[in-house]
């Protein structure tokens, strides 16, 4: 499969995107309408994302549990904003062991209510303050376009969901998780994410307010990441969860949510891959080295493979695999590699074992200089070094191109010509709902957030010529 | 909540089991028909078998993949035992995006389905078999009566599905895979499982052969704790999945089956829980460890915190929770900890600060023989050597508990004695599936083995007198 070749990035990057994540071997197509099936090399990546968000999560005393997969259809009816967001995308369960049920079941879209029914149980008094939840799901959202990985009407993510005694602690919370998301994007996926806040528009069904964390594609559209929704005390009232305070008086609780979903392969796809495959991130990667053995008669084996197992041995702690396949060439092999993204091929022949080398070559630089014979003593730390400076070599790239592609713009026109060029534009905003939905339908673009870091001075609104408090950004967005 | 009393075992053990999932705090109650929530501390177990039973799987040179939760009604009709087996338990979504589907899609009660109907599209030739995939998923039964983690509605589950060239290849993993529940069973959730192969009448709906690994409960009942099934070439032909052999002849492969659940933490419950809450397995216990520091007096504290911290410090490498509620009295927290059943409580108060000793309690040995005091200066390797100690005595305890409840019988009378005084019934069969019924109407009782270990003579067959070859294990069971 991964010999055969890809249509470029800049011929058509979606048909790229999409050829590359079957190619890559990360997904299957499934029958299931808007489902993939994630297979062992997408879904190793997974793992190295929920293994580095759920240290995070634990460091910061959140719990991991468990809720019902059903919802009552009841429950979502309880909150007036959130039932309006879901209502197009459930699936719904009808018929059960034989029998049509007398209350139909949702397919969780998300579990802000059955998880909000629960806390108001569990909660009684300041001392139970804060609650900290996570919970790593599937979830279902009947989406009429669907792409792998980046909108399937099946995901895998984790939802946090957390109760706290003042609105200060639940917005000091939802902050914190964003950050935890920036910094898992920044320093694991090697993707210079934007932090900023969701227009009106924009935020999720039923929260006070949304924060994101949004990343530039190859492409120049955005990818929205992760997002950490402060729900103020809606959800607390619709499920009255209620605690006593130290005045033994009841107060309605402040709760947040936070996601991140296997969207985030597609962002790393997209963010980093090339017309030669994906690109993955050294602390992420499934394999972080491959080992292609060359040897062409059978007499050279034994030296080779020899070197092969002692080199993997040194390596001990980085992600290696040996490329043992027998009947495809050296170059089918780093083809495949390339394809597949790892980011360090280390090639032993029988020259290398005689001159005690290994040649190494870089898949971040596939030119003549991201190759180079190393000694094979030493092998380990200078792998180690290396992936560290692949990893910020990567990230350097991708924060350049993406600081390269924002452009400030002063009125709408220069707006439209930014967007439409495909890149991301920087506008002073305080315009109102009616004109960003105007620019979604006459750009294609939408806000995608208001950043944290904001220019010193003021502005003037690109809309209304009035004052503005602050810029947006804003793009075409997946 | 742990402070209350709890239903003796020796008076109702049922009503003891369910108190005791939800004051142990392992779950709770939820709004949906036969569904719990799977609160942290039920959740960490969990996480511990999950970590245990994938680190094997991967040892083995199994991969992880995640497949869609929707099947096609018509996938499942594919297999004619299979849906015979599957279609009174099916959630069948009818309803999806605010339309009625033009197929309906079952929520999966289980992957081979879907699962075979990948394999035939990804197995092409011999060079792709094995073919060794896992998958960490929920999964929907509509069951009649349930019982939180023993039978719900959905649980948590792995479901593994491999495909090989041949009969043999198929049975060996088959048998591998159950070695692995058992030697997970035995080595870290200290339960003296019994391997064994399915009678004709209890082996999965499209299998050949369904092994088991059966544990004996507190009650005497049998819990089926985990299966492995070769599923010879039933769901090869069913889905067509073929390989070209080295000849380049096309052939059916051999599939295989096996699945682990959330139903492993019910055995763990009954079958080392006493009247005072669970006895946690330490090697799988959220904290293996947990300190309790006693100080009456304000100037007292930090002496005892400051042993407190030192001696967790040097715990590293346990699971460690120091108690610092305020507003609950020592008793209250020796109760609570044993109801939750930490292996070890260590008690740090001021003359322990003076005397550098500590008090140490085994949850599993409740009179004075399990309580000690203990030198501060080597604690680590102390409490090391005593979690081992704890998990062989368990084990060793319910070991002779399994041994002396099972009891071989000559006659279906003293079978039916002995499975209604509460025991196994250990006997000669050579009958036919019309007389396991018969057993199963009469007395409530199946056979839930062939024992992998059997006798070295032959006997004669309890049912009919006939000559027979094995002895079966049959009881009650959960």
């Amino acid at each position: 499969m991964a010999s055969q070749a890809v249509t470029p990035q800049s011929e058509d990057f979606s048909a790229w995107y999409n050829e590359i994540v079957y190619k890559a071997d990360l997904a299957a197509p499934s029958p299931v309408r808007g489902c993939i099936i994630i297979k062992p090399y997408g879904y190793e990546l997974w793992e190295g994302i929920r293994g580095g968000l759920d240290r995070r999560f634990k460091e910061t005393g959140h719990q991991n549990a468990y809720f019902p997969l059903f919802i009552p259809e009841s429950y979502l009816k309880r909150e007036a904003e959130h039932v309006e967001g879901f209502s197009p995308e459930l699936a719904v369960v009808t018929h059960a062991g034989g029998k049509q049920l007398e209350e139909a079941l949702v397919v969780r879209p998300t579990s802000e209510t059955i998880i909000g029914e629960a806390f108001s149980e569990w909660i009684q008094s300041y001392r139970d303050l804060p609650l900290l939840i996570n919970q790593w799901a599937n979830v279902v959202r009947w989406e009429l376009r669907t792409r792998p990985f980046l909108r399937t009407t099946e995901f895998l993510w984790q939802e946090g969901h957390t109760a706290h005694a003042t609105e200060a602690d639940a917005e000091a919370e939802t902050i914190q998780m964003l950050n935890i998301y920036a910094d898992f994007a920044i320093n694991e996926a090697a993707i210079p994410v934007i932090r900023g806040r969701k227009s009106n528009i924009e935020r999720f069904a039923g929260a006070l307010r949304t924060y994101t964390i949004e990343a530039m594609m190859g492409d120049k559209k955005a990818l929205q990441s992760g997002t950490s929704h402060n729900l103020g005390q809606n959800f607390a009232k619709a499920f009255n969860i209620q605690y006593l305070d130290e005045g033994n008086e009841r107060q309605f609780c402040w709760t947040t949510s936070w996601g991140l979903s296997t969207r985030m392969i597609g962002a790393i796809v997209m963010a980093h891959g090339d017309d030669k495959g994906l690109r993955l991130p050294p602390r992420l990667a499934p394999y972080q080295v491959v080992i292609v053995p060359i040897f062409r008669k059978e007499e050279e084996k034994a030296g080779v493979m020899e070197a092969v197992a002692r080199i993997k041995a040194e390596l001990a702690g980085i992600r290696v695999h040996v490329d043992v396949r027998e009947g495809q060439s050296p170059g089918f092999k780093f083809n495949d590699w390339e394809m597949r993204g790892v980011p360090i091929r280390l090639e032993i022949g029988p020259k290398d074992v005689q001159n005690n080398t290994v040649a190494l070559a870089r898949r971040d630089v596939l030119d003549k200089s991201g190759k180079q014979f190393v000694s094979q003593d030493g092998i380990a730390t200078a792998v180690g070094d290396l992936l560290n400076d692949i990893h910020a070599s990567m990230l350097r790239q991708a924060t350049e191109f993406r600081d390269s592609n924002i452009h400030d713009v002063k009125s709408y026109d220069e707006l439209r010509q930014v967007v439409e060029a495909g890149g991301w534009a920087r506008a002073w905003w305080a315009a109102s709902d009616a004109d960003e939905r105007r620019v979604k339908e006459e750009t294609g673009a939408t806000i995608r957030c208001f950043p944290f870091d904001q220019p010193q001075e003021k502005g003037v609104c690109v809309m209304t010529g009035a004052a503005a408090q602050e810029v947006a950004l804003i793009s075409k967005a997946y």
